[in-house]
């Protein structure tokens, strides 16, 4: 090694070594014939010392060439500092150089490389390499990586075995768009890069692999947001012979671990929801529970007055924020603004005061005694000093817009701490949705997953209200993981395609290999799958993902760095039998 | 879960217990009244008993209606069994079965699913799901999954951050053919699929990540054999602040590492060779030195008398294969036919028997005395019972075909036993490659590869004297990791890419990312790539990849049995901006 020691590892006890250490230049202060530079590894910061008269006239000259990013290897004896830094873990101690190399020089960078930046993002992105350099990004790849040593150290206790699958596989229509690959050897075909391992994590089940885990990219080719990338990672997961049970068993485990062993946090409840719960007490599959405010719905106190909105709604839905019976106007105008803006659409918010006299202030005193608005704080089980804030209108919408609501309140009022962490199982998803525009079933989760027993009659007669074996895993509101129970029998699996549409001749085309495995002796199995960048991105206490992965890409799916995607040779084009076409658009 | 213990667990000092097992039907005796069911699992096979007039009628009935593969679940007592099995784990006990339930019928399989099978090699790729089942397959499966935990133990041990990088990237023409996806996002422009991460692990070194490793998806679109796959996995590596040999006693590690808690094999020797002895001595850059039998140079003794053949040649080399002096007249012709094959094209084959007692015959007794014959076999330090195999012409094409020479004698003098592993290093690479089709210098490992510094002043003088600080690791003759010491400074690189026959544009346009990350503090930096594939077939001591591969393609790049690559809408390329346009030939 050109080094001895790291820059994280000297401490008093090497005081009068001779130590060589190499790394970038962070910092030169030259100041009365004394020059300091503060020099980084990806282990630390060590500082080092040149001193007029003391050190080799030669060797302050070069110490005086370098400048911010310079790569160097410096030797000299370690000595006690006179100044001691108690903020850093070599702070007792400072190298007293003899000799010193520039193993390569650099330029200015382009932004600074401190906690606190002043690059822009655009710029960043471009200079990666050199974002990577900063304390916070670094760490956040090094949480990362231990996220998935330890998840592979939980994995292996439980005897389940890593397989890779495949990368070049077959495009589906089923699911998000796909991205294809051309087949040189295949001329007018194309394989699909997976949008996840499903089908054949599934053989591996049949196979008899018994457990089977593996992390691994997954990719769909859809427009991007601050927390998708076209390439993705999973943490994901398949046993046989088990009930839903035992999975949510299995990795509630696996999530206790991490948190046990990353962020030493000892979990305590891990509690479970049903999907119609879920909806009905936070509008919402993945409610945000480090705090409770739950829904309470009204419309059995609140119909039947002169106020024509609620007498028309469908549903009438309320929260109570604790403590904001003094809100201001602007602050009420600002929440109804909120719940009026196009993506929600709802038509006003009424909102009770429960004053801390005992006293109740609403926006329908019109419409309403203050007996009634009593009745109502009490179903909201409101004390004075709160604040109920109504909404009403077509159910799901209603719901939908108290939801935002309800997290914007959680977020004005501090509830959702980033290093709190709330942990919820929602389960009994339903297992289709109709859509209005396809006007068609389609699968909530995907096209395997198994109805729960006693609704398979329901299968053909009321699709809709057939339940699945299918579960999501819910924590601070972020769906960090979902899976379900899979049909391993070729009829119901036949059944379920036609649901879906499917002709049996698509059906067969597009799996018929996974059919005709239920016909070789198939276990009863199920599965997970995590979204590991999401789960990293929570675990470090951030909203995006992409300061967890390495090299992102942005949001036009473009890495700017090395200029990816590009235009590629004619006779490239030619070899894979296919021409650029731009359509007319 | 459904079952109460495996297939592999049960042991004597269970008798008594009530146990449910699930796992599939391997074998069903019924003779006499009695029932005997082998039950398999990953984890091992327990035998299963069903007795008339014991059990319950409707059990025994059940167990009548169970064939081969079916999937089932069965209650029952352990009881010690009469005949006991050693040959098996748990062949002290059997369970009595007093439940049985048949959790999936299956129909007869293609093929017997045991170790040996009878279905041929297309049967069992479109049937994988089955053949995975074997102990065979499924035991090589478990033996790369022990690879993948032990070499991140390793890693982690060295203090090697894992990093995942990209797999949509970009495409570039050196190297091997890319495959490409078009971007829907980007009309017009494609991603590439990384033949390696190359570029993103030097770019780790330079964000001062220190210590890097992934076990990672590779992509090449070349045509197929045996031993490559479209798609394989890398063990990849980076360090910085290194030399040649700090990287090569890291990997060296590394392997002893596998060995030792892999297969319990303690290496001794790691010995290191120069390219150049490796061709001197063996005519391969990847000898297999499970044997010597060295190449011995005999231009000095064998030229100069009236043999024609031997004066124009600019080689003459021979090896000696010890007790081989008895070699039929058969023997040899096979021998002589082998190098004489089209893809050696050795003109022909000169022996010469050292007999036990002493004197020598030969091929070429026309031309030579025995004392001129005696003068080779000491050379060659033959003893009386050796046969010396002679071969000559223009240099590397001799060497070649002596190579493939030694290794077939191996081979049949059992050399090459698949349970004995020699490991060496090949160190001292050429950098640069002469092409005569191209007319241009090829990076023989790539373009990334630095120079030895004492060659630099000759790479503009004479490029193919340049040696690389380049290594490969060999074992037992297969070329298992490749890596070496890379360029860190601009100017360095930017020749080189002249040198390859890049303008300054193209190498800007293509590589304009890595030379600017150069001149923002690269450290000194090195790595290694290990074929993780190959690796665990050595280990697992087969010759080809495919059965270390959950689901591998066959020679043309399809998966059988999922049938891919396919054809896709037309819509769907409409949306990507490509067309399918098959190409005249």
């Amino acid at each position: 090694m050109l080094r001895s020691h790291t820059c994280g590892e000297l401490r008093i006890e090497h005081v009068n070594q001779q130590v060589t250490l190499c790394g970038w230049v962070q910092k030169v202060r030259d100041k009365g014939g004394m020059i300091w530079i503060d020099l980084r590894d990806r282990y630390g910061v060590t500082q080092l010392i040149f001193e007029e008269g003391v050190s080799a006239a030669a060797v302050i000259e070069k110490s005086r060439t370098l400048g911010r990013e310079f790569v160097v290897k410096a030797t000299g004896k370690v000595v006690e500092r006179v100044a001691k830094n108690d903020k850093m873990p070599t702070g007792n101690i400072e190298i007293r150089i003899s000799e010193l190399e520039v193993l390569n020089p650099a330029k200015l960078p382009p932004f600074l490389i401190e906690d606190e930046t002043d690059g822009g993002d655009d710029l960043r992105m471009k200079y990666r390499y050199l974002d990577l350099r900063r304390n916070t990004v670094r760490k956040n790849l090094e949480l990362r990586h231990r996220m998935m040593q330890q998840t592979r150290t939980y994995m292996d206790s439980q005897q389940f075995i890593e397989v890779e699958t495949p990368v070049l596989i077959k495009s589906t229509p089923e699911g998000a768009r796909d991205f294809v690959v051309p087949s040189r050897m295949n001329p007018g075909e194309f394989y699909a890069l997976p949008q996840s391992p499903q089908t054949f994590k599934q053989l591996l089940m049949v196979s008899g692999f018994d457990r089977y885990y593996q992390i691994v990219k997954c990719f769909r080719d859809e427009d991007l947001r601050a927390d998708r990338q076209p390439e993705f990672t999973q943490i994901d997961c398949e046993m046989s012979f088990i009930t839903q049970e035992d999975i949510l068993n299995m990795f509630e485990g696996l999530v206790r671990h991490l948190f046990r062993q990353v962020k030493g946090i000892e979990l305590t409840d891990f509690p479970r929801m049903t999907y119609a719960d879920a909806m009905k007490y936070y509008g919402n599959d993945k409610p945000d529970t480090r705090f409770d405010m739950r829904f309470v719905e009204l419309n059995e106190v609140a119909k039947g007055k002169d106020f024509a909105i609620f007498n028309d709604a469908e549903l009438i839905v309320g929260i109570c924020a604790k403590g904001c019976a003094e809100y201001t106007r602007k602050q009420l105008d600002e929440l109804t603004e909120f719940v009026k803006r196009p993506q929600l659409g709802a038509k006003g918010l009424v909102y009770v005061k429960y004053n801390a006299d005992g006293t109740l202030k609403s926006s329908v005193d019109k419409f309403y005694s203050e007996a009634d608005l009593k009745q109502w704080a009490e179903r909201l089980q409101a004390q004075p000093g709160d604040l109920l804030l109504i909404l009403s209108g077509e159910a799901n919408k209603t719901r939908k817009a108290l939801s935002e609501l309800r997290l914007e309140l959680g977020e004005r009022l501090g509830y959702r701490d980033k290093s709190k962490f709330s942990t919820l199982w929602v389960v009994d998803f339903p297992l289709l949705e109709w859509d209005e525009d396809a006007q068609r079933w389609f699968a909530m989760h995907h096209p395997f997953t198994s109805p729960k027993p006693e609704d398979i009659h329901l299968l053909e007669s009321d699709p809709g209200k057939v339940r699945a074996n299918a579960y999501d895993m819910v924590i601070n509101g972020v769906e960090v993981g979902g899976g379900s129970i899979r049909i391993f029998n070729r009829e119901l699996q036949a059944l379920m395609f036609k649901q879906l549409g499917f002709t049996d001749e698509e059906a067969r085309k597009q799996f018929g290999f996974l059919m005709e495995a239920f016909e070789y002796g198939a276990p009863p199995h199920g599965g997970i799958a995590f979204g590991f960048d999401r789960l990293c991105s929570l675990f470090g206490g951030a909203d995006s993902i992409r300061d967890f992965i390495a090299f992102p890409k942005n949001n036009s799916g473009r890495d700017v760095m090395i200029d990816t995607p590009s235009t590629i040779s004619d006779a490239q084009l030619e070899e894979l039998n296919v021409r650029v076409h731009l359509s007319k658009k």
